[in-house]
């Protein structure tokens, strides 16, 4: 993974000011870089540190014209920080599927393919009748049950555990310590108090460019030929529980620690923020945007709502309420005061026995 | 697993219509069954599709007449509903505990032993002087360690991982990632500002018919001797935190994300619901349902009870104060409209100032 | 792990009423303690368990004056509750650290080094050119990263990840199943409402004496050379998450299923209880408390705070502000009787439009 700084050049589509055959192996900021390391220059702020830095190339705007005399090789180009962006986005490529080959001891089963450029960790477990696509990277400890389905250029991070029967699409990322296809939380009470397990019979389907974080649940449907699913380019983020036979509409971005229960069906560009509840068997429009913290008990019909609160209502009418519920000492005490006014003593006696026995 | 027809007849104490040899290895829905599988009908609005079903068997209504010519096998129950759930649920059991043997590598510690019937997974492990029961399934990447004890038809699905001193009962199901017998959360106040770690020497007990979720952590208790208490029947949700020295009563059922800090006593039957938090050293009645996102301060003596909130209290209170909550802006409006009435302009400041200082 | 009275008191600076060639191989209570053992008396209330105890030795106070005949021999030290606190935590790193040696099979990678009283537990994963200081315990199915650094002391339990680039201090404990340097959860939202992945290129920072419970998940920096810092003495429960770039000051500790949003700088000595979210870019005080389950969405600038709520405010305040929410119904209700009283009738309904008017 080194690059000279004309290969750089050309993939930016920038031209070069000084030399071409410098080598390049890892991107920095400005401030820190060293030689062999790339930086960019976008905010006039850190134009100084142009003129001192190691780097041994700065990506720098068209427009840039040195002060005074500088070291480093630039690359010019329309935008450094878009180009840099790009840099960043193929070198994280890199890192992320570079690993290859197969580390031992790992575990196949049988009848289980896997296709080309294919990595799997040592004390990696694959399954019987497994089928994973090219360029599929298995880290270490990754468990992959019986019948499960992986497509191309995914990464399962170590300690993913797909239960049996899981569906994954392609351009997949999972991180560590997730589950999928656990089973979902299904009990029926029986007359001594008791709880009988509801067999979990569905398995979970993940779409395409699909991103989980660590240690996040995702739970199988009940029944046979359903599914748990996760629509195309969702992104969940670390210690999220989906319970059994929900579905995640397309693009919907999750926060850590928000959970949705049983048969609830979120909507398309839903933005849910950090430990947000919603209860079960409920519908969210798309492009609802939850509060963190939230507590959702009812379906959100109407498109476009931003809402919080437990129960969750609109969210400059929830802080307009918070706002007097923070005073509502002193509102209750203004109340008492109007009473003992208009009422005098004895009558205010009467009021509140009323009042009580109204609660 | 393949049966026939007569064979799942003869189960379900039903009569057959048609052809008993017909061999069955799945079961589906009637919408959707093939040949080799078996389906049921029972709610009427389904009968259409029993005429053109796939299915080499239905199991149907002794009452059922079909109002067409029928190519498929008829099972005739009492109640088609329960007679399939009865077959869901030995598939279930046929396919959780369909495991045995020893993949390699797998590790065993010395003085470890092992009952019968017993799969133990691809990299798992057992640490010395472990107990294990007759037919437990070990999935592959499950942590045992030293001195625990396991019943009998237990499955330990990938990477449970269980601290030494673990006491396991029977027919328990322990999910994916969970941990059970990590250290509590003690630490001791030093004068410089730093924390002491209090040594946290117990163990975990979970009794029989216990079901746990997936990446669910319960920690043992402080000192020796002394258990963290997962009773008989209990059911747990995935990412649940159980802290030191708590103790779950027989047949609670915890939904997912809920905390239980240490040393709170859980009676029996309780129903907690997600994300619920409840405070340490409590003691909560039996029978008591928690509404989702509760946070318990304090002990709940009388059983029965229905709470919600924060701190929780009666949950149609709760929701009644609530439907207020939300007008508060309209209240405090209305609130200073009656005032200038009364106090005109400038007998309000005084109030304002008096109510200011109270609160 | 068995030591003679005569050893214990010598460690504790004690003197001996008895028998001090009397073996002790494990701590109990003094109601519990069998042959082999060794307890304390420190509650007057328990003076009766000393002289029927079996254990083979008892702490017990310089001024305790036995009124009946004792069996067992007795360590007379300054103060015995602490004395057996010391007992404990000698006990307890012996425990800790008592694994050495390497468990095969086992992987390590190229260029890695590990120092001296190393124990790699079977299914161990060590990447390429990792540094490993002494004394430290690698459980069964950790995974260490490539170039992570490990300082001395440190003890990783079963299935702990630690992804690339980590860095860990010396005298650190992790548990079971937590993730350290995950990816950041960074997407730009692109115009078609799908979402491109932010490169999360930094990496995670553990200092000394750093204690994480199990199933917690801390992520790693977004940009090259910046870090999500855990600083020294921190203690941080299970089912944590801390995102990237976040950084949790000195001492500062956080109970189970907590949230820090992305950014955000937590001060030193901070307490925060458990299921608190914390939003993301904050700057929090140190030394501020946090009631359990409450929302932070500002910064909090001034040291020493108490605080509760969602959004959070004062805690003292909070709890009666939340005695009045209780009774909002009953409020309401006054409030309506006043009104009828002022306006009558017809003027209410005046008063009620231009209040909703001002909602």
């Amino acid at each position: 993974m080194e690059f000279t700084v004309e290969q750089i050049a050309a993939m930016l589509g920038g031209t070069i000011q000084g030399d071409g055959n410098g080598r390049i192996n890892m991107l920095a900021k400005i401030q820190d870089a060293k030689a062999g390391q790339i930086a960019f220059l976008s905010n006039p702020k850190y134009e100084n540190y142009i003129y001192t830095t190691g780097a041994t190339a700065v990506i720098v705007s068209k427009q840039f014209t040195p002060r005074k005399p500088i070291a480093t090789t630039l690359i010019q180009v329309d935008d450094p920080y878009i180009s840099f962006t790009v840099l960043l986005e193929e070198y994280h490529k890199l890192i992320s599927f570079q690993k290859s080959g197969i580390e031992e001891p790992s575990y196949i089963g049988k009848d289980s393919q896997t296709g080309k450029a294919v990595y799997r960790g040592a004390f990696s477990y694959i399954g019987n009748n497994v089928k994973v696509g090219d360029n599929v990277k298995i880290y270490p400890h990754v468990f992959v049950g019986d019948n499960v389905q992986i497509g191309n250029n995914v990464i399962l991070h170590p300690n993913v555990k797909l239960y049996a029967g899981t569906r994954i699409g392609n351009n997949c990322v999972i991180h560590s310590g997730t589950v999928i296809g656990s089973d979902g939380f299904g009990f029926a009470p029986q007359a001594d108090g008791s709880y009988k397990t509801i067999p979990q019979l569905g398995n979970v389907v993940i779409e395409d460019d699909v991103v989980i974080g660590a240690n996040t649940v995702v739970d199988c449907a009940t029944l046979f030929g359903d599914s748990t699913i996760i629509r195309k380019g969702v992104k969940l983020d670390n210690l999220i529980q989906i319970a059994h036979n929900v579905e995640i509409g397309k693009n919907t971005v999750i926060a850590a620690q928000a959970g949705i229960s049983g048969s609830t069906k979120v909507g398309e560009n839903n933005m849910i923020a950090g430990q947000v509840g919603i209860a079960g068997h409920l519908v969210i429009a798309n492009n609802t945007h939850i509060g963190a913290q939230s507590g959702i008990s009812k379906s959100i019909k109407e498109e476009g709502q931003r809402i919080l609160g437990y129960p969750a209502f609109d969210i400059k009418e929830y802080f307009r309420a918070y706002t007097v519920f923070k005073k509502l000492p002193s509102i209750s005490y203004r109340l008492k005061q109007l009473e003992d006014r208009i009422y005098g003593n004895s009558q205010e006696e009467k009021s509140r026995t009323v009042s009580e026995s109204a609660e």
